[in-house]
């Protein structure tokens, strides 16, 4: 930090398990990422190439080298990995990976529909070739997924060996653990963790009042993503109590004036 | 692209007459269109300058050589056009376009209003300079032109010389062929295109809603014009079906599980 | 200017005391500011490095020899400036303005409550080590400042040595002079003007409609901030009368057609 400040709360350091930021990147050129990871570096532990971006991105892999280089790991959003799975190309899909030295992978649903032991299988199989994070939740606004059955999916997906289950809200922030209009379904968010840690659930949180929601609910070291580049430092002063939102969060009232 | 997936929807080659992603931009840098370009080259046919940002760009000559040297023709904003009109400046506009090798132009009368015949007589004049792109549609909202004047207007424009139509937005997605909430006028669109041939009409769209509605009507290769540098990799996957919400609309269901 | 324009409203150059942008940087890289000001340079007059995004910044003094080299003052966010004073850490604060080469101070309370005379007695404190900026209204929504009172307390500030009053927006433009809608409180800035000279307040105008509302109140050169830094050259051109809004604005009824 550039100055000392009292009573700032604990922040856990990368690497980190929990306390996570994971940004979405829809299409950063290769130097726009230098750009960006040079000032944020610090604040980011996971990188998503968004949907199908890294289909269409040149220079993909030098991009990659790139996040390589501050030891930041990527992954390739949920809805390639379902792109490739309804064409039939899952073992493509692993091959891909591969190729491009990609260690992170997400295992979603959001825009197909599989029996869930399927997901859980592949979930499984994944995990022989690098760390899975899995999605629960629909894209789709109509769809509704009753909280007890998101402890449920979350916990089998959990106990299939997914590292972290990601709490969908898709890049806009409107839909799965948020309303059409962004607002967060408090008593749903509230109900998974009665049962499910709250370490291993990501949270996309891409507007800033649900990033404000989930820290006063958890704390500075939540785990937030759908993040994007530009407000990664922004939500890092949130999470520090620098910010006029949380300004008050994590003061001790006795030992201020 | 960088890798293989079958049943992604053919999508036309640059150079293209149908298709067309236009960009609007609003004050980048010579960097920063490096940057853009770097990354967006392939999807991207043509750039505008917004409103009259050039007039109050630095090293402006500097950045027309940039989108020069990724033979991306650009044109100056139909704002600065009209400037340069209701100043009595017509024949200036014609030299300041010479003079930093700009041939593409737009005609339009969104914050003027002339007579229609004479808006044709600048189309026709400016095609002896150049590639002639003219927009129909008001930016006051309050202003509503009906169905019928449309088509009359944009084959009017189409004979008088222009290669397309701009179906007017403004940066915000909000007036013209939208409703002040964005919304696409859905009547007003399909009427036009019981008239006016699709690929001679370039759809502005700033809005994803508006990007997805058109590329639900008309397909991959639907021109869309207003978008921001940053959206357009999102875009050509939301052609592609490479996004949640064109997943399935390029699918062939027998094919598929 | 790139080419010659009749009619276009007399702005006041830099270094100019009216007709001021303040741009908010709330993460920029070292890089990123070098490309921004490569574009904006003319056009920006000083930068707040928004709340306590300062305290997580790497590269923080690079990035001030940037703003450095092209003659553009910096401040800390009042974010900031409140965070020490309740942390009673005020001679710090001065210590680390000093110590990074700060030599504008913003002396906020929108965050945190302080009688009126202590606010202006740290106001004429940092007269004596720099040049201060002082905001009035709450961050907080749900506590009105009635408009006799905003007129008193940014007369006592101006009294105390302010070099500009702020009237407080926050990022999002929604609170302060604004409604939670973003709309102005127009009779709240009407009553403010009879009192207080336009040139001495710096009204915070994220959103472009806000831009514009004050334009078309006080013209060209009236002194707007919180403006996002790829939207300085949008609002150059509002105040030029280059955009839509603001064509007819500046325009002499009799000499145009």
């Amino acid at each position: 930090m550039n100055f000392n400040l009292s009573q700032i709360p604990d922040r856990h350091l990368k690497p980190r398990t929990s306390g996570i930021t994971m940004v979405m990147d829809k299409g950063l050129s290769v130097q726009e990422a230098k750009n960006f990871l040079s000032v944020a570096h610090p604040h980011v532990d996971i990188v998503k190439l968004g949907f199908g971006t890294s289909f269409v991105t040149p220079n993909l892999e030098e991009k990659l080298e790139v996040y390589r280089s501050f030891d930041i790991p990527v992954y390739f959003g949920g809805t390639l990995f379902e792109a490739f799975l309804i064409r039939n190309q899952f073992e493509d899909y692993i091959a891909v990976c591969k190729n491009f030295g990609i260690e992170y992978m997400e295992v979603s649903d959001g825009s197909i529909t599989i029996p869930h032991t399927e997901k859980c299988g592949y979930i499984e199989k994944l995990t022989k070739h690098g760390i899975v994070l899995s999605e629960v939740g629909s894209k789709d606004a109509a769809h509704i997924i009753p909280p007890y059955k998101w402890i449920e999916l979350m916990r089998a997906e959990l106990d299939a060996g997914s590292s972290y289950v990601i709490a969908e809200a898709r890049e806009a922030g409107n839909v799965g653990i948020y309303r059409g209009s962004g607002e967060v379904r408090e008593g749903l968010v509230q109900e998974i963790l009665t049962q499910i840690p709250g370490e291993r659930i990501l949270w996309e949180a891409p507007q800033k009042a649900q990033q404000l929601y989930f820290i006063e609910l958890l704390g500075s070291n939540v785990n937030l993503g759908n993040i994007a580049p530009m407000e990664v430092l922004p939500l890092e002063t949130m999470r520090l109590g620098l910010r006029g939102d949380t300004f008050h969060l994590f003061l001790d009232k006795e030992a201020v004036q």
